[in-house]
């Protein structure tokens, strides 16, 4: 069988593109509807794609005024979406800086256990002022320090994900054992971010863990990426860069010790699909004419950094006065994503507030099914990709053309699955199911309480072992 | 109408009884399985129940090795279950001490907007050494602490719920207006354990906030309760005690300037029933032979925080050497409970277990359905209670027999709807929607980014008022 390629559908209220919700094809009220969400992943299964993603921010998006916003929590829509689908992967974007690992790792065991083994973590590390202050602080922690946590927070879900082995819940009902206490491990994790006993309060999940994804491209983010990430949502304008990009990370991985392909790169693409050219062209015109030009404004200074007005829209990209980038303590790939965009095509502020509002910086691609498969199909062929997350500038719509007309054309040049192999998302991404990592006497530490009960199954988990009252 | 009574379906894995999972009627795969939990929604919503709760805990409970865990999360469970059903109240528990305003306040919001309005939330604040473990902390906080921590989170929560006004969501697709940002503020809540600036990125939910439960009933919990809370679980034995009660958190809360018929008062009650009482008896009688004493013990002495062994059995709890409760920094309201049962009723160690391990502490009544209908009413009717936390001893078979025989006596004696009369929980529990408290210029600080983007709807959303970028 030739190489298979992965397709994400990342959803996103009415679609992608900012001016979606205003479209006669939309229905905003939909994007606080969780039906919307349902029929969005139910016709991403009739797709046979590997999975659907959600983004996620803790703080409200720009300007509420003209920016429609889901808000809705993504781990509630994907639990739901869980029980009304049975095979499709369920991606949710969770972030390290905000949450503690004992309930995100809780969270993704869930998940998985709800949906038979589909769960999937964008994990990200949060990029704005607006979330930190809603989480006690004044500003967000910086860059590097934000991926340092990152790094530890996963490594405590891991442990937590692998505190039970797979065979320690017995259900004996005769004997009344319901789980083996010794293969259910403490990780007693003392570090810099977090101290955390264990072990999880959940059994090990249908697939081990949940398959995690990283999608900063920053070089924080690539070096995560490398040694955490098993796929990557990534953003590029050019075939070039996207390769450089591709050879860039799978070396970082082998650099790691890891096994490239065992890390998916999966760049964003903004398909823009019409049954003609002309047609996709009118899309693309109907919804850059919806756009709001204030909106963009406000959105591409935080974006860049700097601020904007009005009276900037004609000058170009390449002349405002820009910091570097590693002065940016914020979304660094976005912004010098963005920059590169404006400086490399002469492009001005109002065209790439066009350019942004149709794909947040992602390759946006107008044309016939044809022509998107073959745009897909150069890319992966070309040593950019392993796969792709779609990001319909219109929701439901553009997933549906997307789904009965290009998955069809990929479909007949073999590069795509008609039906699913497995049930999992692992085994759709053809990642292996790992083993548990924590088995008795791996652990420094060990498993005190859990292991001296194991030690006695029928006798005395008597009196020495109950931790006394907490009083001084 | 003569008054009506609430009944609230409390589910725990396969039933509350500690020996429920071991029972030939039980399927122990089922308490990871989302399925389980949807078809005893159903049952509930088949007998026009007015909600379902799941307690929850965030470490595994005692001893895994005989004690049957769920542990998946109940707000996972619900947000699946509220897409299976249209009228049942689904309340979760989420504990204060562990979690952060932001980011629970969304749940619920999240919860109420896919539901329809049917969300509520369990307040607590989380009393055990494995629990604060898991979070960072070597010992868990003290009691009053926690409630002060927990009082200043509903504070903040309930900000955060307000914090976009009913009619904030504009939706104009033609002028370009999705929210209108005068109508959306920031509460710039600064406190001793949060500063949160807000606001929420959830428009406000149908019920404008979720039904707040809390379920302690300490000191520390009544006050709690009589300020916050619009229903309270609460577990008794008798009913003198249960009047006691009833009467006391009434009065605190018309103390506290609150109506008291806005707080609900359901007392826990695990109906053991059969056709017969020979039946009933029989069922009490194979679930008990079910226990396992070592376990029993453990779960004992972590009540009444001293060591117990197997030598202890055939001790009377009144010989114990037990703490003041004024020195228990965990659950008071269960240690109280438990050592006055046993000291009451001159009961020996034994006996107690078995008393828990059919309710853990709740009022068991074991008997045909019309002798549970007749304590039922005799509680409601005797200022006792406004209604029952129905805690089947297992799961779903009894909640099916409750459903099926006990709810139509009520129904017959005119105590209990025979129809929803409404589609949200507050319309069930007989609650008033709550206004939004935060409305412009009400706020100290008002919401400065916001409001001046909403005085200039049109014009420059410019340069000053972006935020600057963190550096230096």
């Amino acid at each position: 069988m030739t190489r298979q390629l992965h397709l994400n559908a990342f959803l996103l209220n009415l679609g992608h593109h900012e001016a979606a919700w205003r479209h006669p094809a939309s229905d905003p009220t939909r994007a606080h509807d969780v039906r919307h969400f349902v029929e969005l992943a139910q016709i991403a299964e009739r797709g046979t794609l590997d999975s659907i993603f959600f983004a996620d921010g803790v703080a409200i998006r720009g300007n509420v005024r003209h920016n429609s916003q889901g808000g809705l929590d993504p781990l509630a829509i994907l639990n739901a979406v869980a029980t009304h689908t049975s095979r499709i992967g369920l991606i949710a974007t969770v972030s390290t800086t905000f949450t503690e690992p004992f309930a995100t790792a809780r969270a993704f065991a869930t998940l998985d256990h709800l949906s038979g083994g589909r769960a999937g973590w964008n994990i990200v590390t949060s990029g704005t002022e607006a979330e930190a202050r809603n989480f006690g602080y004044e500003q967000h922690l910086e860059h590097r320090v934000r991926y340092e946590r990152a790094a530890e927070f996963v490594d405590v879900a891991t442990k937590l994900w692998d505190s039970w082995e797979d065979d320690a819940l017995v259900l004996d009902q005769a004997a009344g054992v319901y789980a083996a206490t010794e293969r259910v491990h403490e990780v007693n994790h003392v570090g810099t971010h977090f101290r955390v006993q264990g072990p999880l309060n959940v059994p090990r999940s249908p697939q081990g863990r949940p398959v995690l994804v990283q999608a900063g491209s920053s070089e924080d983010g690539r070096d995560f990426a490398a040694r955490h990430a098993e796929a990557i949502f990534t953003a590029w304008q050019t075939l070039g860069e996207a390769q450089a990009f591709y050879a860039d990370v799978k070396r970082r991985a082998a650099a790691a010790g890891r096994d490239p392909e065992r890390l998916l790169v999966l760049p964003g693409v903004v398909p823009v699909l019409g049954s003609t050219e002309a047609e996709a062209r009118r899309l693309e015109r109907e919804l850059e004419e919806l756009l709001v030009w204030d909106h963009g404004l406000a959105q591409l200074s935080g974006i860049l950094t700097v601020p904007l007005t009005a009276d900037d829209l004609d000058r170009r990209v390449a002349d405002l006065d820009l910091p570097p980038e590693a002065e940016v303590n914020g979304n660094r790939s976005r912004f010098t994503l963005v920059a590169d965009l404006g400086r490399r095509e002469g492009l001005t502020v109002r065209q790439v507030i066009a350019r942004l509002g149709g794909g947040r910086g992602h390759r946006t691609f107008t044309g016939t099914p044809e022509q998107v498969a073959d745009t897909l199909e150069e890319w992966f062929r070309g040593g950019a990709a392993d796969g792709f997350n779609i990001m319909p500038p219109l929701l439901p719509s553009v997933l549906e053309a997307f789904v009965d007309h290009v998955v069809p054309i990929l479909r007949d040049r073999g590069l795509f699955r008609r039906e699913y192999t497995g049930s999992t998302l692992r085994e759709h991404y053809g990642l292996p199911r790992p083993a548990s990592s924590v088995a008795a006497g791996r652990v420094r530490g060990g498993s005190r309480l859990l292991q001296a009960a194991a030690g006695t199954p029928d006798g005395a988990f008597g009196g020495r072992r109950i931790p006394a009252p907490t009083a001084s």
